[in-house]
């Protein structure tokens, strides 16, 4: 689809293509601490996985540590892909397609809120905080039912 | 990160993001036909995974099946997904993010190459044409090392 742009002074059309944006997500779990959420600081507020756009030249995987370094300050380790989350709907500013990691940390004390998030908190399984934003409630879902058993949550 | 777009005309500065394009990839097998390669009408000549852009507003299942379905004419089911593949250098003309599928189809016989496919053949896993475009090679090793069997492959 080549959606067009216009410029904003001139208004000539400009031959760009609309893609959807490439974000990611983290889960960084810790067997007895539960799952990491963040406070997002921007709308739309309240809680959600760290995550945020994957830059040009970077990989998912390396976009994933970095954001999860930035909004938690954790050093994770990636242990595996949980899923691709596309639906047009899932962010309601614009499409964007994630790419979810579940990730652990030797360091689960050094949590700590930065960048877009207010706080960065570990939470039970059993008691996550409600509504969490975007697509996520159904990320963590998938989560629970596929893959959680194998990291002892 | 936030590159800075000029207008052809005016050269007023644009303000939008550069991200890596999203796109899919499809593993179509046949226990007895084995997996289906496109030969590409444009640069990077040679043969490649059928696939392509995401377009805004599309899921990557959603353009997984249509890629399919316009490079090969075969309806496909998706069976799970494979990996996500974002190396910078995957493709030399821009950074693009591919998610890919395995699927099955119910009529091999019906394939044609369409669209940017000059060609789309079933190739033996034994017997794949080299060299493949893009990182197709790799995706196929990771295919053949942890999925095949599971396919009669």
């Amino acid at each position: 689809m080549w959606k067009k742009f216009l410029c904003a002074l001139c208004g000539i059309e400009l031959p760009m293509r609309k893609s959807p944006a490439p974000t990611v997500d983290i889960i960084i779990i810790h067997p007895k601490k539960g799952v990491v959420l963040v406070k997002r600081k921007f709308p739309p507020l309240g809680w959600a996985l760290p995550g945020g756009f994957v830059d040009y030249g970077e990989s998912v995987e390396k976009a994933a540590v970095r954001e999860a370094r930035e909004e938690t300050s954790l050093h994770v380790q990636l242990r595996e892909l949980l899923g691709v989350y596309s639906d047009p709907a899932r962010d309601a500013r614009r499409h964007t397609i994630s790419t979810v990691f579940i990730a652990l940390t030797d360091f689960p004390e050094e949590i700590h809120g930065g960048d877009d998030a207010a706080q960065a908190v570990f939470f039970p399984l059993s008691a996550l905080p409600e509504p969490l934003a975007f697509d996520h409630a159904t990320i963590l879902e998938d989560f629970i039912q596929r893959r959680a058993g194998d990291y002892g949550l």
